[in-house]
């Protein structure tokens, strides 16, 4: 008999996050600062859009010691407040200071997947500065509340020590504030490119970031357009395992199978029903609360076995679309050529989603060699590049001689991929994993995108070419000319001039196709430049 | 005022990772096998470990469909079976039908880290085929108690179906049964390469695995050896945030700050103790459970900047030693030339940890190239190489050119990191963060062997080269002895037969040292040749 028995315990969900902070990017001061700056930012973002509000968003990172000139590591403030609908006062307390407490946790596109970043901010700022956040909030425009709140770790608690009440002098929105341990001399740049990368694949906001030297970067609205909002959906039969099933049963309302498949399923309706259940061996006609064990084992195995399912609908996604994500890149690029397209939608799973590829050739600063900038569902991701499924198409999938692009050609690619589930590999949300559907959509997007720069690359040669011939044509016809003339003693010399006209004209239909290639569909020019100016600027 | 209210919800832990089983490497069929096996092996390891028993492992996959022929992905069932110390019953249910709860949240070394392998491999099975789990538990080899069980994933609680007792015939340990969905067909060789090299760092284990196929792996003892136990440590005074020193203050039954220091942290004594508070400002007679809070963060902040603390103490680690890494990868790889070195203890983050390098030239089976193994607390991680530290050193930090080895060299080399706390990125275990000092202490390590091998290379050359010039020597030397006296007119020939003698002994002088560089110390030849044979073999 052994004498070292084990002890077990149980820890809450806070504990086991605030013991494992790696695992949703928290790793050390830098990436800290940068997640939590990114995870606001995303939750004001989604909220804007979710009510249909173009967002005004404003970030702000202040050293939080009085001697400023302290080095990193040290105490950041960090504030980000948008002018979205606020979120009721009641779920404050839980919303913000409790882990799996969300608005998240159902089917539909949105930024936040884990409805656990904000929740992270607040916890590590916390156990590293011992400050209490402050979260403000206005939902009718006439109160504002502010809540000056901790987190019970130990038990997964909110702790609110102070609450006040402010007239909102007609302001909707969140404001929310903590202090944490950061190190912005490391993530400067990461959370500098976060910013850009974010105005480009949201060219409908306002972001103003003011960093802690008081440098002021100002990303402005470059459209009213807005994507439509995504919506929530029901599941699709072959996202379903088990557990779902038997939940669905045990809440369905419907007196019979064919009623609760039709009612509970995306994409089913009564005849679907009908022939699913003769596929799957189930009477039609029963109760749904009374299936056997067996029976639900047998349900679900035919719903993944069942081929007569329609494919999930990509309506309740919100892409970008082309022609915003065109204006993005032309805003913040300025490339000398462009290409986008958006897949048609695909799924993998049950879960619906649609890739959206793009491309700049050359732009204001561009430096030569590819550059992949990669997005889902709106967020940019900087780390881990190597192992996304973006980075696997691009750079070993791709058979790049066939598109006749020099190596060092001055690229940017961009891929968007957005779903009501992205399949990302860490809480963190810094890389996808590498599933088959998405892998194809994938590689058939950035060939698409290679093949339009391939066509437009080898016109310009083209063009290059014929003008090279045209001066050749410019220099020797009115020699060759007088030539002529002499010989036949004409004194009039032929007229050469019409001659070299025409082959101008022919050489310039070649090439008068538009350079930005947006599936026929005209591109609002109302590109704002990027604006990057000093804090001074303003005081003047 | 906004229509669109956002709708909040909790979730429980069970019901966060059954929505992203991504996370915690349940993605699809192939890699979820893959997880469930390991994630029972090394709490079947962990389990014998700490309690000092030899580990004896039983493991077998089998189709769990009455038609074996059925295609993959298909139900399959998982049985791990230990001779360790056995669970209480009392704790079976929550142990393993319960998120968060678990014996692997203390400062200690161990192949678990999160605490939940386990409850998710089971999870995962009940959602994918609707089978409860069993099991069986002895702790004293009198009786031993069977449950069957199913997790209620809604509540994070566990669902005992049946509970039974039956004698235990005098042995102690743990069996696990469980059934899920799995792609063998997938994951059989990562499976078989996740077990063969477990063998390579556990020798002191006999692991037997059967694979669907009936295929017999067994993979036997080569030592009684066995690292001495890892022990649970007080945390360092680096490691400590406001949290964890709150929680430390609440807990206290010391008097005063000065006895709270020296009973609560990791080698901190009574002088350290007094010598800290004069530099924290913070009165040593102070009462611990009367701090205010601005104390308490003073108190933190000077942990972290104050010098003179000794630094972890790695006797509560558990490495393997160079001799059984010596004598796994003899065992395994039975390669030309073999180094091992292990590292001096560091720490980072206040969490200790020591690094050991194995290297092996050659070998059965051995393809040209390098090969990289990764190990972190006895476990091999297989998945995501490219994003571990050990793969950046080895690939991109080591300037190979200094060492004389040809670029096709078949070349292995084992790195292994143990600590208190590995610092994963995900908790699929899957590889480890770019830690300064990791990154440190992992290049000198494998410098140090490269520059063993780098020399074992070249006296190899040297040998080879004297080789063939002793080949040159014998050839001519009789023939130049019968020249001479013929030249001279003598009638006997030179002794040039000890001329040859003395020239081999000293070629053989510059390379009599061993091949196996163990640090001076003696490796005891116990090797024992892998065992792979078909079940067959064992029916005769």
């Amino acid at each position: 008999m052994s004498k070292r028995q084990t002890i077990f315990k149980e820890i809450s969900p806070s504990e086991f996050f605030y013991r494992n902070r790696d695992l949703a990017g928290f790793s050390n001061p830098s990436r800290a600062l940068y997640a939590a700056t990114r995870e606001l930012v995303e939750n004001a973002l989604d909220a804007c859009e979710t009510a249909c509000i173009l967002p005004d968003i404003f970030v702000r990172i202040t050293s939080a010691t009085i001697d400023g000139t302290l080095a990193d590591p040290k105490p950041y403030t960090l504030k980000v407040q948008d002018n979205g609908p606020g979120v009721e006062p009641k779920y404050v307390p839980d919303a913000f200071a409790r882990i799996f407490y969300g608005s998240k946790f159902q089917l539909k596109q949105s930024r936040g997947m884990f409805g656990m970043g904000a929740t992270m901010a607040i916890l590590y700022g916390q156990v590293t500065t011992n400050k209490p956040v402050l979260v403000t909030t206005s939902v009718d425009g006439e109160k504002a509340y502010t809540f000056e709140m901790m987190v019970n770790i130990h038990d997964n608690t909110p702790l609110v020590l102070n609450r006040t009440v402010k007239p909102a002098n007609g302001k909707t929105g969140l404001s929310v504030q903590l202090t944490l341990e950061g190190d912005y001399s490391r993530s400067g740049s990461k959370i500098q490119e976060y910013f850009k990368q974010t105005a480009l694949v949201t060219p409908y906001a306002n972001i103003l970031f003011i960093d802690p030297n008081g440098r002021l970067f100002f990303y402005s609205r470059a459209t009213d357009k807005m994507p439509k909002p995504a919506k929530e959906t029901l599941p699709h039969p072959l996202g379903i395992d088990i557990e779902a099933l038997r939940r669905l049963l045990k809440e369905s309302k419907e007196p019979t199978l064919k009623k609760f498949l039709s009612k509970n399923f995306h994409r089913v309706g009564d005849n679907i029903a009908e022939d699913f259940l003769k596929f799957a061996g189930l009477d039609a006609e029963a109760d749904p609360k009374r299936l056997s064990n067996d029976e639900i084992t047998r349900f679900v195995s035919a719903l993944h076995s069942y081929k007569n399912f329609l494919p999930p609908d990509a309506r309740c996604l919100s892409p970008l679309g082309e022609e915003l994500l065109a204006a993005g890149i032309e805003k913040e690029l300025q490339p000398e050529f462009l290409a986008v397209i958006q897949r048609p939608p695909s799924a993998y799973s049950g879960f619906p989603f649609i890739v959206e590829v793009g491309l700049a050739y050359g732009g204001k600063g561009v430096e030569q060699g590819l550059k992949l900038l990669r997005f889902a569902n709106r967020i940019p991701l900087l780390y881990d590049e190597a192992n996304d499924i973006s980075w696997k198409v691009v750079n070993e999938e791709i058979d790049w001689k066939r598109y006749n692009i020099p190596q060092d050609a001055p690229l940017t690619i961009i891929t968007h991929v957005c779903s009501t589930k992205v399949p990302y590999k860490t809480v963190g949300k810094e890389y996808l994993a590498d599933r088959p559907e998405l892998e194809r959509e994938l590689k058939n997007g950035v060939r698409e995108v290679l093949r339009r720069l391939g066509t437009y690359l080898s016109r310009k040669n083209t063009l290059a070419f014929a003008k090279k011939k045209m001066n050749i044509y410019e220099k020797y016809l009115p020699l060759i000319a007088r030539f002529s003339a002499d010989l036949i003693g004409a004194t009039k010399l032929p007229n050469y001039k019409k001659l070299l006209k025409k082959s101008v004209e022919e050489t310039a239909e070649n090439f008068e196709e538009p350079i930005v290639e947006v599936e026929n569909k005209p591109i609002e020019n109302k590109v704002v430049k990027l604006e990057q100016r000093r804090l001074e600027d303003f005081s003047q």
